[in-house]
This record gives C-alpha cells, sequence and structure tokens, in this order.
C-alpha cells in the first residue's frame, strides 16, 4: 500500500502518522512501553472521583491535552445516590470505545471509508455473587457482556466485518476481558 | 449487630437499607439479575462516546437520575486527537471505583467510619501486542494492574486491611479482569 500525502487522511486517522508511529515501534520495542494512570478519591458511600491526566509513554512522561475528571456512583436502588455511572458501566464504555478505536485504525490502513460506527453493549451480572448471597456459585463479575455493532460504509459486508473481527483480535480491553489479568492491591492505613 | 435509625447513616452509606437490600435479595433471588447498558458512538479516528442511562434490575427497566456522556480518544503520541481518556485508563479508574465503593460498603456494615479513601492505580501495557509486533508473545491487554490505597478511619490497621481484602473478594470489576468474562460480537452492516 502506497500512503501519499493526499490520502493520508482517512476515518479521521492519520494513516501517515500511524504507519510511521509503527514503523518507529518496529525499529525500538521500547517506545512500546506504556503506563497508564488514574488517580481516585473517595467521596461518600459508593460515590469517588478519578483524575486521569499523566502516563508513561514512547520512553518519557507524558500528559493528557487536559485532565479528565471520572465519577462512580451506585444507583438508589443499589444503595447509592447516582452521581455517576457504575464501575461496571465504564466497562461496558471501555470495550466498545476500544473496539471501535480499532475498527477506525484498521479500516483506514485498509483504505475503507467508514461512514458510521454505532454499538450496543450489554453486561448481564448477577448481584448474588457480590452480596455474598449464592454460596460461591454465582461469580461476582459479568456472566456475558455482548456488544451488538452497526457499521456502515464504502466496503462490503464480508470486509467489514474482516475488520471488526481485526479489530477484536488487537483489543486491549477484550484481552483484559477474556484473559486473566494480573492485579496487585497494596494497602497503606494511618 | 443493631442498625436503629439513628446510627443508620455511615460512611456515606444508609446502612439500614444496605441489610434491606440484602435480605429482599436473599428472600427473591430474581431481584438481583441486573443488566447494565451503554450505547457507542464513533465520532472520527479513535474518537467516540458513550452514553450510559438505562438498565434493568430489581426486575424492571430502570433509569439512572441523569444520562451520563462518556467520551474516549487516543493522545497524540498514539495517533488520537486526546479528546479524553483511552479505553484503558477507564478500566483503571472502574477497578479503583469498584473497590472504593465496596471499602465504604464493607466498613459501614461492619461499623468502621473511613476518613480518607485514595487510590492510586497504574497499568503496565506493552503496546507490541496490538500493533502485531510481537508474534505473539506480548498481550495486548494490562500485563499488570497495580492499586495502592490509602486507607484511614476509626479502626486498626489489621481492620482497615480486612475491609479492603473483603472488597477484593467481593468486586465485580476485579473478576472481569482476573477471570475470563465471556464477550460476544455481533455485526450488522449496511
Amino acid at each position: 500500500m502506497t500512503i501519499t500525502t493526499e490520502n493520508s487522511q482517512l476515518n479521521g486517522v492519520d494513516t501517515t502518522t500511524l504507519f510511521a508511529t509503527r514503523d518507529a515501534v518496529k525499529e525500538t520495542h521500547e517506545i512500546a512501553k506504556f503506563q497508564f494512570r488514574a488517580h481516585n478519591e473517595w467521596v461518600s458511600g459508593t460515590h469517588n472521583r478519578s483524575t486521569v491526566s499523566g502516563f508513561y509513554g514512547a520512553m518519557q512522561e507524558m500528559q493528557h491535552a487536559q485532565e479528565s475528571v471520572v465519577v462512580s456512583d451506585h444507583p438508589a436502588v443499589l444503595v447509592g445516590e447516582d452521581h455517576g455511572p457504575t464501575p461496571v458501566e465504564y466497562l461496558l464504555h471501555a470495550i466498545a470505545a476500544c473496539l471501535t478505536g480499532g475498527i477506525a485504525n484498521i479500516a483506514a490502513a485498509r483504505g475503507v471509508r467508514l461512514t458510521k460506527v454505532s454499538s450496543d453493549v450489554e453486561g448481564d451480572i448477577d448481584l448474588l455473587g457480590i452480596l455474598g448471597l449464592s454460596g460461591g456459585s454465582v461469580r461476582n463479575g459479568y456472566e456475558q457482556i455482548k456488544v451488538t455493532f452497526h457499521v456502515e460504509g464504502d466496503a462490503d459486508d464480508e470486509t467489514l466485518r474482516g475488520i471488526v473481527e481485526q479489530a477484536r483480535r488487537r483489543s486491549a480491553v477484550y484481552d483484559v476481558f477474556t484473559n486473566p489479568t494480573p492485579v496487585v492491591i497494596d494497602v497503606v492505613t494511618g
């Protein structure tokens, strides 16, 4: 595939930069080591908020263009004050967002112009698990997450499905959900 | 433990309602079946946004007090326009938020007054995985997530650590990360 300056924007993706970034990483693997971070402060009850601003990547400390504040709470039916989405609803956003970004990038890399990508995500959870009422027979997390994509663009059905499938294969969030990820918890008291 | 109306608020948690909810679920398991949802729309490139509003739970369709809009993008170094946190940063918020809500609830249930809960979350990821440059030797998702809690309250170190440990045991997000969760992806084109 030949990328020229004229066609380097497709789906809002700068494919010239995309391929240049991939080539740079291929040459220097160290560039690919990232650490993302969030700082969370408890407010009251199940209400808490995270700030996301700095991260490490491309061999240096970096900052997002702006700091983001992300709020969670439980709805009233789960004994919260509903100041924001539950933690598990953020997981549904994360899987949709990760796959959608991948779809846009992969479509651009394959020269496919997209006109629409939307998705509905459903996560089924039986709270007997987290309430400790199942005797261990019900897991704490989602029993299943289902993502339904609607994708339109200048390509046939098979090509569009192939782009979604490749996004799945390369999705960081899909991997975290479907394969075990080590989580270490340290506690400082006082 | 005897809960009276006078002491039913601890850590911003209405423990009377908390125990009543648990008792109601114990009696009628069907109440515990929830489905959370998000709807995501692609904007451009890796920029997309989710709306979170309705969910199913307690045997009925429900609505959050307000609809939330959650935005994701990649930073410039990852060929995005940095309109918001990356999808994987939302995972870090989700684990902190889930554990923190649990800590507040469990502390309240155990009669422990908390004065501070904060956490720093770090997620290490090697992008050789999602860039397809590792020959399959590097995973797409986080290699490790580390959560460091700072917890203060009217209890000794061992009691506070026990509360964090119980929050881990009952965390939905911790379960999704550390154990495989089925993710089904459907595609509609046209």
